[in-house]
């Protein structure tokens, strides 16, 4: 074999271990939210600092670089050889690009910010509970501090956010997101307005009752009718839901159910079945590698977002699911028509929290969110005014007002446990979405018919081919771009939102 | 504080961080057989290697050595701190011996007995599917000359067979076991030819339908009765029951469950559920050395099989029981007489299964695996006269012999995945668990009255006095000696069979 080929397959064997390593931590995390008992909390906290902080070594270690720096230059980020291809060679620009991030952060910070967030989550959920921002405040004041010396450490050229982006979003920056989301802004702001008039149709069908079990037997039927092999993963409950990648061949959803939230339930489980379909894809042939990793947290967004609203609550699919529900639910949903089905899922009006929001509204929540953390790491706010700015920007936005902070900005979990730089990744999931749409669009001109005549592999197959076999080939962006064709951009985004609900 | 204190506490830390890294291996091992995705297999099987070895290095490196030779000299075993009582010696004893054994087998052979193992059992479930013994004889013999290897390489004094059951159960050795199998033997041949005399009782009802999540909230009813915390254990199901360790606050038990089998599941969960009383009480502040740990497989096996025959199946237990099945499950037991069950349940019988046999005739399967495995490695008999020899003796000892090898010499995984010197401890367990009955009951003079009546908090509480809470700061024969104040000896066995059968 070629040496440097050679030094290819040792450097991924080295891969392998860190990446197995890794893959224990994702158990663990899927175990505590599912399975564990109780009171094993406690211990379950110790194993997982544990296996972190082994990873870390092993991501950093000197074996590890000696084995990188044969084929790429650390500091130059040259690569030599002429024997590897592209696709090698984007692997090792982002294998150093991961090593470098590693250790600029050493681990005595990456313990600090741990232990901040750990007390924080701690604090912010009391805080939340109580509608007490004040003793929140504090714990908000070392996290915005540690973020800012984080985005230091790490480096930038332009935004200290640009340094906290790039580590969920490689490539991104605050200049390309202004441009993004200033295209967004006034389009949703407007959108929201218009739709918000319109007359409210009868949601009640939404809460009917409906047995947990019968609701997980539908879900997992559809499931694999989307292409979620049960041979490679498993749908469980826990109090939110997620999906986690053990490995291409182990995947664990979750979702979270009541008797009378079966809707939701199952728009939960087409977005968390399309994070499944996105680690299934991943070319198990390239694992210990960064092209057996998704792309990025925005792509991957793309990918449930995809599921949950470009396709589930689009208009074809409900005329090929609601049959399927009248079958499964006789009883309950007899006189639900196709019309009200899909406009009820659809309805568009401005409400107070995320998660809980519309597919138009949605990128609104998160274009303040941005606003705000841009603010903090600059310090043109003072924390202490965060609830009068938050509620400023919610009226101003989206023309409300939340009585209470546990509805305005102590909602989010995300600030307490330390993560600052990372809400930007759901309006790119969307952005993402719409762009990759034209392109299936074009590519699929009679999708709508396929879709309501029950044909859904096709569009696993779609993406397949233009996301997930690529692995981390390239970044995020380019990585779009080269699926589609063209620059990014969110008009295709605000173009699909005009088709459907203009 | 004293330095010899702080040492250890040194100590502890280093192993409370190598006893974590074990813990998630278990948690690797529980969810392979309760949860994972079929194709999940062949990449679990990378995660547990890996994890296997890594927690071969840390239990083997340099910095354990040194911490743990600060308090104990490790050639001589000589400990000399003043300060340290007389369980955080009993503790140091146990690390080095621990220490001893894992460096005197080199990463390289481990490796080769792994993949001995591995192949053997992949051979083993071909041949006993197929019953070819001939196919697996080339697998037995290289797992049986590595055993050997094994016994050269740890060291014995007397028998090789002494080196590898000193790893299952410390101190233990074929001397001993002479003895006490010696005692055993012909009065269970006596007892059994005895009892299969005796007119057969009626046991359809064993077989009467139950459904399976009845059967398992029932189960879960009585592990909490018996103490067992759900705060801290969970039940799951898997094609063999086991118990599962992961901390004293994060306990897995499992049973396997079919609709016509309910009252091998309650066996089944009494005999995990004393596993699991053990594990959860064991002393959470000695987590990180020896003392936190279970004392030996044995010593285990005694909990399980008190809970499962000396308890569960004493005619107190059934009537405590039966009154509580028959509310359970009143049309399918409305006519069941406790004369009945009782009886029913404890028929003893020769049969060919060891894992199927009554607690009589149990010992002498594992009385012949015993007397074979000693020939194995002394190579006093063919590896291929096994199937002629295995028949030989079970006609010799229980009377009946098997028609295909697949009910003989192939029935158990243990050899195949290379375990020689493991089958003693099921019958120890029954010898040390009879030596605790007979104090127990002299402790307890109404025990009967009290379990008829619904109390079994006493009895688990003569366990956590007598065993759990002792963890490993003396070896099995001295803890059960200790607990007993009597020499260890198969006598209250035999008295309490006697005293049950005759």
């Amino acid at each position: 074999m070629d040496k440097d080929l050679e030094d290819y397959e040792k450097l991924k064997k080295r891969g392998k271990e860190i990446y197995t390593l890794a893959s224990v931590l994702t158990l663990l995390e899927w175990d505590q939210e599912t399975k564990m008992s109780a009171q094993g909390a406690p211990f379950r906290a110790s194993q997982i600092e544990l296996l972190s902080s082994l990873t870390h070594k092993e991501r950093t270690s000197d074996s590890f670089k000696n084995a990188l720096e044969k084929l790429i230059d650390l500091k130059t980020g040259k690569i030599q050889s002429e024997a590897l291809d592209e696709r090698k060679k984007g692997a090792l620009r982002e294998f150093r690009s991961e090593f470098l991030k590693d250790t600029k952060l050493s681990n005595a910070f990456v313990k600090k910010l741990a232990k901040a967030s750990s007390e924080g989550t701690h604090a912010w959920q009391k805080a939340k509970g109580n509608n007490t921002f004040e003793t929140f405040l504090p714990y908000l004041e070392t996290i915005v501090a540690l973020n800012k010396e984080k985005a230091d450490l790490l480096g930038y050229d332009d935004h200290p956010y640009d340094a906290l982006l790039d580590l969920y979003e490689p490539g991104m920056t605050t200049k390309k997101l202004d441009i993004l989301f200033g295209e967004l802004k006034p389009f949703l702001t407007d959108l929201t307005k218009k739709l918000s008039k319109k007359k409210r149709k009868d949601s009640s069908f939404l809460s009917t009752f409906f047995p947990i079990d019968k609701q997980l037997a539908f879900c997992r039927e559809l499931l694999s009718e989307m292409g979620v092999d049960p041979q490679k993963s498993r749908l469980d409950t826990s109090a939110h839901p997620f999906c986690l990648g053990i490995h291409p061949t182990d995947v664990r959803l979750t979702t979270s159910t009541s008797t009378t939230t079966f809707f939701t339930n199952l728009s939960a489980v087409m977005h968390e079945g399309g994070h499944a379909l996105y680690e299934l894809g991943l070319p198990p042939e390239d694992y210990g590698t960064p092209l057996g990793l998704y792309c990025s947290i925005a792509v991957h967004e793309s990918q449930s977002k995809w599921w949950e609203c470009f396709i589930g609550q689009s208009r074809p699919f409900c005329d090929y699911l609601l049959p399927k529900l009248q079958k499964a639910f006789p009883k309950e949903l007899k006189d639900l028509s196709l019309d009200h089905f899909y406009s009820t899922i659809n309805q568009v009006k401005p409400s107070l929290i995320r998660v809980f929001a519309d597919e138009v509204t949605y990128i609104l929540h998160i274009i303040i969110r941005y606003e705000i953390e841009k603010d903090f790491l600059t310090g043109s706010i003072k924390l202490a005014d965060l609830p009068k700015i938050w509620n400023a920007k919610m009226e101003e936005t989206l023309g409300i007002t939340p009585e209470t902070d546990a509805e305005g900005c102590l909602q989010d979990v995300h600030w307490s446990c330390g993560l600052i730089g990372y809400f930007p990744t759901y309006a790119l999931g969307n952005i993402y979405a719409g762009q990759l749409f034209e392109t299936f669009k074009k590519e699929h001109p009679d999708f709508e018919t396929s879709i309501a005549g029950g044909d859904l592999s096709f569009i696993h197959h779609f993406l397949l081919e233009k996301i997930h076999r690529h692995g981390r080939e390239s970044p995020p962006v380019a990585l779009i771009e080269n699926a589609t064709g063209t620059p990014l951009s969110s008009k295709p985004f605000i173009d699909y939102l005009k088709d459907k609900y203009e």
